[in-house]
């Protein structure tokens, strides 16, 4: 607390990394790419888990719980999926330490080694089909709509807290259907689910869209997302939804007897979202005084701060208070009352600004003559004085207006930042100067997608589903264009 | 469902494994001792997970995330510790995948040798409290309450589906405190939230107790246990809550500065229960129909069955049925309605028989003319046909009575078969045909423990807290014993 963050507009990515640190949120572990969610970022990514969890089974689906190893035959068995996450994958040799002979402390005992080396899950679908092939017989067991919580690893090179780690935590959902059609209207309807959680609860405007053949999931084929746009002018995945087609159904040998009395391969899909979610709120609200929080994924929604000299004081206060804490916890609001008195009201306001409560309560001995108390958002820092009276209806209010406020401010900054360009060179002057996402023409192929990537460091982040746009031509090729697509250099 | 259970009479043993299959809780999966948990068996799981974790809060404690991998060298650091772990480590030690030259498919890449191993968690005292090092430097900063939700592996030889596998699911606390005085209260709180838990969620009576030196976990200075009574005579380990002492804070140089200017190690705490007490749940109270579940655990609490022939009579029996579904819903219990025309009534009977659910309404033509249902309890097997009116406040006492008979029938179950022997001779006899807990005299010596334990098999579950025995003398050696410890062979 002794200074303050970096700003911004100075270093963006350093800003990021101090903010996460200070607000509690989360820190480097000493294992390589591994984090430490700490309490306050952890009880952040509670509240998005249980809002999550509860869209999921209100969309029909119940979670399971499968193995943390995969054998690496397994992993193998779907050729595509194999390549994309080979050169990523812990590797689990030996089961087994033992005190060395010669005296050099604990070391991997050689005669414990497996037989075959287990893989630490990267993503679950290798070990959920081998198991879906024993319990899919029929269109009886279809469809069937699983979700799982876990953690998983990818063996990154260059980790960022939350963004990118070793290890991270998410939720896979993997379900199976008896049709085409029906595995598609899945993947598009957790996509909306996605979308809908980012907008309302995260307060974070997204495009939907599907991938290019490059950005696909390894062994899908079609991978939905919704992408999103930080502060710096770069873009950010914040959850994918995948159309597996036939693909893992094919490799697992899970066929189905269907209501026609024939055979025929099961149709699936896979979804997911993780603690990169946490990395996208942080970096799109937050400014240089620390976190911004929408209301709705708040762990403290308000903070009262009593001012005072001595106990008579704070006692008086409190008679004031009691009251409307209640009425605030009867409507479900999570209030803090930090009476505490190790430290100073103006150390406090400062660090609960640090950590985004969206709304601070200050009440001294004037405030309880006059019947009256401070009021202070975190989103607008606006101060008001407000009578007693009514505030715990007043505070509801506030709320939904600062989650209201907080969306509309990453909407219109989101907008704003959405360009279009016609021609490369004005696309890569965009680029270096505004950022942002921009609409251009494509025509299509991997080559020049390619060759945009490695030219500017932009990708394809999505061909947008919202976004309606005219014919055109490849900006690089001259080539036949369908419509423009979305491009942005991202995290 | 074609035949029914194995008699727990005839093979206890694989009575357990079928039902764990059967009622869709868990299966084994294709990597060795690791357990696929159903979405069935994972939902009862969920229902454990709520209500400990508000506990857990209610008690001060915090929800955190701390990596899977633990450095090799960090393992060692406590020299109990690693003794304890190092024979059922999974070691990670490569972090890549590549295709052979040769064409022999995928191997692990052998340029990719980590340069320390990393052990896959089996506990996280090491890597917590390496971290807690640099989160606490002053009384100030005291106490640190954190718990963890999180999978852990310890390589078993023998597994056994919820009881035994070497991955499981389950929380961790970790605590760390001023005083020796304040972590001994918390062990003790934690072994009382266990306690409760067990006893009023799970109906499962439990005997509180400190473990012998020989069962202590490794690195604590004393270890509380819950030991719970299975109905082929066997104990069950339920819950551990760990007094760490100063131990891991010397291992990792964790040292506060106190209120009195002195600097001293931190004392700490760990604490957890695990999917095993899924085990319990269903070993302690099935029968030979099936899983029989305490209501409060109950994903399913009342399941209705309509009898009916044809649309009509299934369209006149849900009219009198949605009030009462909708007055049961707003009294927070869950219910069923299983109006599926794919399988008989008679099929369903079974099912959720099988299922353990505890309330079962069915209602026919019959029923609908006469204003009537048919309840059966499924602890009891009582059926009765009760009217439809006040129907939900009578499901509502009727779950609070199947609560408490289940309960009390375990509680009558275990205190019928927790005995007293004098001499070693009656102990192995009862042992052998009786089972259940053996109160008997002891030395207190490691030695006299181990030659019971290879002799009879029989192990020291506790030295009971609650049970108030008179001194006496060891029933091998005859030296003096100050009161009566708890044995039984166990799970």
């Amino acid at each position: 607390m002794s200074k303050g963050l970096p700003k911004r507009s100075e270093d963006y990515s350093l800003w990021y990394n101090e903010l996460v640190k200070r607000a509690d949120l989360a820190e480097n572990s000493p294992i390589r790419g591994c984090m430490i969610i700490k309490p306050y970022g952890y009880s952040i990514w509670e509240k998005m888990q249980a809002v999550l969890d509860k869209m999921f089974k209100e969309t029909g689906h119940s979670n399971a719980y499968f193995p943390l190893f995969i054998p690496k035959s397994y992993l193998s068995k779907e050729a595509a999926h194999v390549e994309g996450f080979a050169k990523e994958c812990a590797v689990v040799t030996h089961y087994r330490l033992k005190n060395d002979e010669n005296g050099k402390g604990i070391i991997v005992d050689p005669e414990a080694k497996l037989e075959e080396e287990l893989i630490i899950r990267p993503t679950s679908e290798t070990v959920i089909w081998n198991t879906y092939k024993t319990w899919i017989q029929s269109y009886r067991d279809l469809p069937l709509l699983i979700n799982q919580w876990a953690n998983v690893v990818r063996w990154e090179m260059r980790t960022r807290l939350f963004l990118r780690t070793t290890e991270f935590l998410w939720q896979e959902g993997h379900t199976a259907h008896a049709t085409r059609q029906e595995a598609i209207s899945e993947t598009e309807q957790m996509l909306d689910v996605y979308s809908f959680f980012a907008q309302t609860y995260m307060a974070l405007p997204v495009y939907r869209g599907v991938k290019s053949a490059n950005e696909r999931f390894a062994g899908a084929e079609e991978t939905y997302c919704i992408e999103a746009l930080m502060q710096d002018g770069k873009a950010l995945q914040a959850g994918t939804s995948h159309f597996l087609g036939q693909n893992f159904a094919k490799a697992f040998d899970v066929k189905f007897a269907s209501k026609e009395g024939g055979l025929d391969y099961v149709w699936g899909t896979s979804w997911g979202v993780s603690t990169r979610l946490m990395g996208a709120l942080i970096m799109a609200h937050s400014d240089d005084e620390g976190l911004v929080l929408p209301p709705l994924l708040a762990p403290i929604q308000v903070v009262i701060v009593p001012i005072f000299k001595n106990e008579e004081q704070l006692q008086l206060i409190e008679e004031k208070l009691l009251p409307i804490i209640k009425e605030l916890k009867s409507k479900n609001i999570s209030v803090k009352f930090d009476h505490s008195d190790k430290y100073s009201p103006g150390f406090k306001f400062a660090e609960y600004e640090l950590k985004g409560v969206p709304l601070r309560v200050a009440i001294g001995p004037r405030d309880v003559e006059n019947g009256t108390v401070e009021l202070a958002r975190r989103d607008t820092k606006e101060k008001t004085t407000v009578p007693q009276e009514g505030l715990s209806d007043r505070i509801e209010k506030l709320l939904n207006d600062i989650q209201e406020n907080i969306y509309k401010k990453a909407l219109s900054f989101r907008d704003s930042n959405t360009y279009q360009a016609d021609d490369y060179g004005t696309f890569k002057q965009m680029l270096d100067e505004t950022g942002g996402f921009i609409l251009a023409h494509w025509d299509g192929t991997p080559e020049t997608e390619e060759q945009i990537k490695e030219e500017t460091k932009a990708t394809i982040r999505c061909i947008p589903i919202d976004i309606k746009t005219e014919p055109g031509v490849c900006m690089i090729t001259g080539k036949p264009s369908k419509g423009r697509v979305l491009f942005a250099r991202a995290y």
